[in-house]
């Protein structure tokens, strides 16, 4: 009885902060019989991998591997491999993964400048220029390039000056835009960017693609001490993942085969389409929220395409809606997190959730179900906004 | 053409020392679509993966759950967790993955005194106790249950008695006991234990179950300064894994589907009827090897039923040998590591993969091949051999 309750759980559309959805090739992956963690068959696609990571990351960076583990955990690989005891790091914060940045940072033992913008708005590079003049020798400076909390896309152009201009080291978060925004990891100057694999590439969560520039990899193997993880020591993981094969620890074969195919889907439909899908979509999604009276929670100008953070309009339930929609329509959205708590929901339109037809679902939905909280609503209104900018996108 | 070749990989037999054979089921379950990681339904699964962890571990411990990693993060978790700067730490070491835990703790800042035995052997408690008395204040005493790289079963009764005396943690690793040796968590008074999904649980890598007892919790709780990893913060971890539901990191979903159908396997085939068969087929194969006048590396008496740690006889070819297996019988064995890289093979007869089928597979693959590298062989012998021991379990 209780087998039937739990599992297979029931069908949704993700359309939340991520995972995201899944492509039915991705999911086949999934179940492939598995092959060891030193087999050749294996080691190929560890090849095929690293290849279309670093098409993906636009690097030519040799480590560009992904970490056996999820989004945050690349996060802490790119940290503790970087950071030792005493070391000062600029961290840009202006949502929870710029905190979480922080803290991981902290974490190291680093002495830690917290950069600060408030919740929704972009960090200021005079900002940042005036935290690295205080500094004695800044090591790292670190931000997230899509703030998955507020919606918010931070420009990087001027923090890659100020890093190199300070010889610090430029750690970029790319969780929420590898794959749907433009990420040119050599272009930018980016030493270390992470991802993780559930959100616009739309494979399941378990692993996060790491890139590590050679001024990284120096700095690294200068360390006056062992990395404090031994699980995400990138001079023992570039061991298994370059020439030598050694064993470090057993590599997640099957969530590997899922990225592979993913990547593959990234490949054949191209990285200038995919972004511009992504565009359009958000933008569709903006006209129906725009004509329903919704505001966005994050700075104009700087809004991702992948993930849209909404205010939850004076009055209306936010937890309730949310429940509506998961249990009416089987469709999930986000709910805010840290002072955006309560005020905001999140609408993920990332990899392959990021479609018209998934766009024109969840307004609809929100049209049914939002006057029943009190909020009024102009039936197919949302709907017709947003037709109006698909089809202008088609011609 | 490239994709072709690369993906699907072929099909494989893998008798290595993990990943093992991963039933249908389980595979099935790994392309079942995605729920979001805070969906009551996914609450439902995490649930009943932590019931059915308990019951696997034989333990009531409330923070019962599968760290969002392989194996060795659960060796981590165990230890970063524990362990503060200065910290006394007694590991016992008789193989790769007790070096490891004792480098593990290293990088966390503690005093590692290690109680070393030959590999090969098990580790002597008189030993382990002159350490501890050699000790002011022991925080933790760790030990690796099940030796991967050398087949060994540490006996456990007379450490968690030492431990217990010294007011000393007892950190255990049971990547490859758990689900193919007994396991008492509680009874055995064992504080800390970890396991890996992809060995005798038989689910993919990806994963790894661990456990912590109220007196470990208690210390975690005490700690001066934060755990060094954010990602394997036990605190923070079981409020996501608590009634909180506090978001951490988004948890690998499909891996925890894939979890919960091993485990349910599990239940259904019965721990004790799970061990016997594991016992049978490490038997079965080992009077095949001992017809064939190969030779365990490891001490009688404390054998694992789950990888057999064999010598490579005198004047073999060790990497002829295992290509051969895998090229021409698509079967996967381990070849050896440290001491015993070059000199040992090591056949894993886990979950999944320890079936009379699997015991004969080899065994006559072996026959075929031995001949071929210089290794006399009489046609049959083993297999003959085995199957005695099969037909005496059956009666």
């Amino acid at each position: 009885m209780v087998r039937q309750q739990s599992f297979p759980p029931p069908q949704r559309l993700l359309l939340g902060p991520g995972p995201s959805m899944v492509h039915p090739r991705v999911l086949q992956a999934m179940s492939t019989p598995l092959v060891g963690h030193l087999d050749p068959a294996f080691l190929t696609i560890m090849e095929e991998n690293k290849r279309l990571l670093r098409w993906l990351f636009g690097t030519a960076n040799e480590i560009t591997i992904p970490i056996s583990g999820t989004g945050s955990a690349g996060m802490e690989t790119s940290l503790v491999n970087l950071l030792e005891p005493g070391d000062e790091a600029i961290v840009c914060v202006k949502g929870l993964f710029g905190q979480r940045m922080a803290e991981v940072a902290r974490r190291c033992g680093a002495q830690v400048k917290e950069v600060q913008a408030p919740w929704g708005r972009i960090v200021d590079a005079a900002d940042v220029r005036t935290a690295l003049r205080g500094c004695r020798k800044p090591k790292v400076l670190a931000v997230v390039h899509a703030e998955t909390s507020t919606g918010v896309l931070q420009p990087l152009a001027d923090l890659a000056t100020l890093a190199r201009e300070h010889e610090a080291l430029f750690v970029v978060d790319t969780v929420t835009s590898l794959g749907g925004h433009p990420v040119r990891v050599d272009d930018w100057g980016i030493d270390v960017a992470y991802s993780g694999t559930q959100k616009c590439l739309s494979a399941p969560p378990g692993l996060a693609p790491v890139t590590v520039s050679p001024a990284a990899l120096s700095v690294i193997h200068q360390r006056r001490q062992p990395v404090q993880s031994w699980y995400l020591d990138v001079s023992l993981l570039s061991q298994y993942w370059g020439t030598e094969r050694v064993y470090h620890h057993t590599a997640p074969i099957s969530m590997n085969y899922a990225l592979l195919e993913a990547l593959r889907l990234i490949e054949a439909e191209g990285l200038e389409a995919r972004w511009q899908r992504h565009k359009r979509n958000h933008e569709a999604l903006a006209a129906g929220l725009n004509a329903l009276g919704i505001e966005f929670a994050s700075q104009e100008g700087h809004r991702l395409w992948t993930l849209n953070c909404i205010g939850v309009p004076e009055g209306v339930d936010e937890t309730g809606v949310r429940r509506a929609l998961l249990d009416e329509f089987g469709i999930e959205i986000g709910a805010g997190l840290g002072p955006f708590k309560g005020r905001t929901w999140r609408i993920g339109l990332m990899g392959e959730s990021s479609t018209a037809a998934n766009v024109l679902a969840v307004l609809s939905a929100l049209e049914c179900v939002l006057p029943r909280f009190g909020f009024r609503v102009e039936a197919g209104i949302a709907v017709a906004a947003a037709q109006r900018v698909l089809a202008q996108a088609k011609d």
